[in-house]
Formats: C-alpha cells, sequence, structure tokens
C-alpha cells in the first residue's frame, strides 16, 4: 500500500542530464529551495521529493516517478494539482504523465458520487452505452434553446448538456435558460416515455455555482456539467459533497492537454474529485488525441482505483452519427456517446436524426465486438 | 473604442493551411459547430468568431488575431477564459498569445485595488523597487516558519510571503501559522522601525480563502498570495471585491505559461482580476523566460489600459543578491524584487544577508542606469 503521492513526469533530455533534471523537478514540486541548506531531519526524510525511477520513453523523453510526503497536500484538491505540477507546469521540458495516490486521500476525495451506475439508472437503461448532444450555438434565447432541446429530446437521447460556451450571458441567463430547457425536456420526455435528462452547465465562482446547483433542483435537473480546470478542483470538489444529488459532468476546457496527459488530468484527478463522467475530443474529430490515447484515458476512468466508482467516459468534438458502431465497438458498452453538431445539421429532420442515433445505441449488440 | 474582445493566438502551420485554421479557431472558440447551418442572424453577425487578421511570426508560425462578441463572457472571468483559450487550449498548435478588451468590460472587473502605490504605500517607501522573501520549506511547523520570518525582518525587507506550497498542512495549519508569522513579524516590524508586512498564501476553495482573509485580518495582514490557476479567476475577483482592504499578489503556480503567453496570462488576466502584484520567473534563474519575454510582461503588468491601476512585476525563481543592481537596471523602480532560497542559504547570517538586500534595493539609484 503506498504512503506517499507519485508523480511521473515525461522530460525531454539527455543520459548525462536526465538525473539532475529529476533532481530539480523533484525540490521543485516540494521545498524549492537548495536541500544543502536544509537542517530539519522530517523535511529532509519525508519532505523532499525523493526520484524513485528514471526510464526511457522514446524520442528523447524520459518518465521520472518522484514521489511526494501525502503531508504535504493536506486535504485540498487545489493544493494537490499545487504539489503534482504546479511551477513545473511553467517549464516547457516537462508534461504530467501519470499519477498514483495513497488509498486513503483518495477515499477523502471520494471520487464520483454516482458514476456509471448512477447515470444509467437515471435514464432507465441497461448495460448499454449512453446517448447525449449539445444545446449550441451560445448566442440563440432561451426559449430558442429550449424549443432545439424539445426537439432532442423527442428523439429520446439520454442527455442533453447546455454547450460549454452557455454561461449566465444576457441572451439566455443561466436561471432563465435552465428553467425552460429543463421544461422543454421534461414534457419531450412526458410524451416519449423515455426520461432524458437536461444537464445545465455551471460557470463563475463558488457562490453562483450553488445558486446554480439550487436553480437546477428546482427546474428538475439531476445532472450538471462543470469546468474543473475554470472552477477550481477544490470548488468541484465541494460542490460533490454539498449537492450529493447531483451528477457531475466534468468539461475538458482549458484542461491544457498537452502538458498534462489527459489520461492523469481526466481520466484521474477529475474522477478523483468528483466528476461522474468525463467528456474529452475523441479521436478523429475535432482534436488530436490518438485511439491510444482514448483507450488509456477511458480505462483510466473505469479502472478499479482505491474503491471508488468508474466515471463513464463520454468521447466527443465533432462525431457523427456513421461512427457510432465503430464507438461502440472501440468503447464497449462503459460509454456515452455525445453528439453535438453532427446532429444540429439535421435542420428540420433533428428529431428523426436524433432518433436513429438513440435507437443505433440502443440496438447495438456489443456481443459482435 | 473596441466593442469586441479580441484573441490573438500563436499558431504552427503552412501559408496555404493558415487561413482554415484560423477561422476553425474562431468557431471553436464561439459557435463550436458547422456555421453553415446557423440560421440565427444575431448569432451569425454576432456571435461567431470573426478573423480580424492573420500575420507571419516567423519559424512556421502566425499571429491570428480572433474577435468575439462581448456578450460571450457576460461578467465573469472564468468565462472570459473560457472563450478565449477553453477548448482550443487542447490544441497542440495553438498558444493564446495576446488580448485585449473593450474598456467597459476591463472596467467592469476592475483590475488591481491597490497597485503599485498601495504596495509602496503599506511599506511607506517613495519610488524605489520593493523588496520581498519568501518562507520554506514547506514541512517546518509554524512556530519555525515565524522564527524565519521574525529573522527576514530583522532585515528590514518590505514583504515576506509564504512559500506557494504552504497550505493547510498538519505541521503548519494556515490559522496557527498566519498568527504565528503575523506576529513575529509584526515584533520585528516595532523593534526595526520598518513596517514588514507577511504576505499568507491563501489555498483551496472560495469559503476556505474567505476564512483565511478573515484569520489574516485579524493577524494584522492586509497583503496575501493567491494562485489564480488553481483558485479560479472568478473566485479570485470575488475575494478582491469581498475584501477590498487585502492587496493580493498572484502566483503563476499551474499557469501552465507554455500554453499562455505570460504577458496575456499573468501580465493582463491575473491583473485584470484584481491582483495587485504578479510573480514571475525571472530570467536566468531556474525557469526558461528570456529577458525579452520579462521586459514585456512587466511592461503590460504596468501599462496604461483602460484605466486600471498598474500590477507591480515581481520577478523570481533562483534570484540571488549579486543580481540586484542588474535586475534594477532592468526593471527600474517599479519592481518587487523577490528572493527567497538565495536569502535562506546564508544560514546564521541570514537576517544579515537579509538587511543587505533590503540595503541595496533602497540605495540603489536609478538615475545612474
Amino acid at each position: 500500500m503506498k504512503s506517499r503521492i507519485e508523480a511521473t513526469y515525461r522530460v525531454r533530455g539527455t543520459a548525462e542530464t536526465i538525473a539532475a533534471r529529476a533532481e530539480a523537478i523533484a525540490v521543485e514540486q516540494s521545498v524549492e529551495m537548495p536541500v544543502g541548506i536544509i537542517t530539519d531531519r522530517h523535511v529532509r526524510d519525508e519532505i523532499i521529493g525523493r526520484v524513485e525511477a528514471i526510464t526511457e520513453a522514446g524520442e528523447g523523453t524520459f518518465d521520472v516517478r518522484i514521489s511526494l510526503s501525502a503531508e504535504t497536500v493536506g486535504e485540498d484538491p487545489g493544493q494537490l494539482l499545487n504539489m503534482l505540477f504546479g511551477n513545473t507546469s511553467l517549464h516547457e521540458d516537462v508534461t504530467l504523465y501519470d499519477l498514483e495516490l495513497p488509498e486513503a486521500l483518495a477515499r477523502l476525495f471520494g471520487g464520483p458520487r454516482h458514476g456509471i451506475k448512477g447515470l444509467r439508472a437515471r435514464v432507465g437503461a441497461d448495460m448499454r452505452a449512453l446517448t447525449c448532444s449539445a444545446l449550441k450555438p451560445q448566442g440563440l434565447a432561451s426559449d430558442e434553446l429550449a424549443a432545439l432541446a424539445y426537439r432532442l429530446a423527442l428523439g429520446e437521447l439520454d442527455y442533453i448538456k447546455d454547450d460549454h460556451g452557455l454561461a449566465d450571458q444576457a441572451k439566455s441567463p443561466f436561471a432563465e435558460r435552465v428553467r425552460a430547457c429543463g421544461e422543454a425536456v421534461k414534457r419531450a420526455a412526458d410524451e416519449t416515455g423515455h426520461p432524458t435528462r437536461y444537464v445545465p452547465s455551471f460557470n463563475g465562482h463558488l457562490d453562483m455555482m450553488r445558486r446554480q446547483a439550487e436553480q437546477s433542483l428546482a427546474a428538475g435537473c439531476d445532472t450538471i456539467m462543470i469546468a474543473p480546470m475554470l472552477a477550481g478542483l477544490s470548488n468541484c470538489l465541494l460542490l460533490a459533497r454539498e449537492f450529493p444529488e447531483l451528477a457531475m459532468l466534468a468539461h475538458p476546457t482549458m484542461a491544457g492537454a498537452a502538458r498534462i496527459s489527459p489520461v492523469a488530468l481526466l481520466g484521474k484527478l477529475f474522477r478523483l474529485n468528483g466528476s461522474d463522467g468525463v467528456i474529452f475530443p475523441n479521436h478523429g474529430g475535432r482534436f488530436g488525441y490518438s485511439p491510444e490515447m482514448c483507450r488509456r484515458l477511458a480505462s483510466s476512468a473505469l479502472a478499479p482505483w482505491h474503491g471508488l466508482q468508474g466515471a463513464i467516459p463520454v468521447p466527443a468534438g465533432g462525431m457523427t452519427l456513421d461512427r457510432v458502431p465503430e464507438m461502440l465497438s472501440f468503447y464497449g458498452p462503459d460509454v456515452m456517446l455525445l453528439i453535438g453538431g453532427g446532429l444540429l445539421s439535421a435542420g428540420e429532420r433533428l428529431t428523426e436524426e436524433t432518433a436513429a442515433f438513440a435507437q443505433a445505441v440502443r440496438e447495438y449488440s456489443h456481443d459482435r465486438a
């Protein structure tokens, strides 16, 4: 059982320089001062970062595993990120590649409150993939977004989320939008019999997000979206604790994934801090993640980890209806497929296209994969 | 007078591909859907991002200037960052290079509440550079940190800040540390007659930071440090509004400066959201910023900008006493010099070394530069 935090950095360097560079990172991420002048035995023995392993990773890079005292984190998620990558994020030759935590710390944070099981239960889904779409574009009025939500919900999607660009803007203020869209989706769900959920997107400071949580609950929502890198991980976890009835989907905006591996940030840190689902750019869409990266990210979000529930992977970013079988074959049933613009492109046939999406997922047999 | 937000991205590309790439970024950072299917006139005319200019920037890169409707931001700093760089932060070929705002938006956020003038007034300094050091290493007990603070304060520094790794840890809980260090620095200030300030470092979620603000005020502190990329910009600005008596120094941890130009993030966005001073890694220290980058960052934090006060540049990161004249010549008097480990290395002679630092800054004549 590990008692220390372990961060693995992928570092550009040479065989001659990497040992010294690894030591410098270990110092930067812990005491951040010349170690020779530290006299305190506890600091020397426990607090200074330790280089545990250095392995070649190809293409002029090395994986440097450094352990840090869990004591340096206390109980705060933001401080965990600070210890894992804070000042080192300012160095161009390093990415945070992976992390591991003591079980006690993982359990303290608690991870997903609802997880895949909770997200399936909300929409009465068996062991199948879930479906999702997005309300766009920003700049529409609340009633126009609600009309769109209604037409999407008639297609019997599982989840309909706000675009992450929808915030608390004059054209569709949060309180007005959540009422209008919540009501529209509820009305469609009553007609179809499928309990489609509307997922409002939170923004702003903690008190704003608390108000948004209250307004979401009042509008009958039980699932919301949050952007952890904008909100701050500490605020995310606090919301998960204060509103245990709300499931949270994490949006990757500002996740700067080129500097932190999505496997570590989305698959582990977002999950750790209460995200029940993690949205990420699927391979072959508008973003540059490789299939291998997507597979590792999904595995990371789902893998057994200190007894935490799994967070459902939500591949997105330019997906289309014709890719549904391929994505289901790739990810298996533990996935939520998110198609936004690809459905909206259907114009007048939006509900029909949406229904085809929902049906394709419901009827896909994972046995044949 | 600009009415739209302008973001400048530095994009890797070729003359053949850059126009299409620029359009794709403009769409990603605004409506995030195929524009051909958008029928709403307001969205088409105002909300879709506009490519305003593309210019070659050398070494296979282009500067792409895109304007966005201020309406998309509403009144929230986190949403501003979301609109400026959110999803595009996931693309490896783009950095956010610069930004410009409508004056109304800048004034709404308000920038530094105290600025350079306020930070000079607190320590009775004329038109000279300010001095600062840091309490380290983490892992020391509160009374040990307080003893260190006392010895630094006897050297008549202007500001003594917590290391950004000091949070709310068992070894030096925030409440205990702020009382002990606040008292120690006050005692030293009474002895020397120089009003040295202790600057505690905030961490955690918004409610924790509010408690830390109350505890800081109770301990006689009027200046604090915050890490905007951990706290969330929205929470930073709210704290600046709720505690107008506290001056805020911004720490760059997790600022991932390789993906957002420090000029834009530290010099503009941190300042915009209430930071009175911005700490950054000086050239020639442990980090890779160039002299040119440091000069541009300092200029950006100080430049006239929509009537906001200037934020004082705080170069740091491995600075030493022998560099003081060079740094003062480089930055002029509108600067706070921060030397941490370089002073702590003096061991038994800590107070004498600190006094030499404070004196070197006080006696430097900017006329000769």
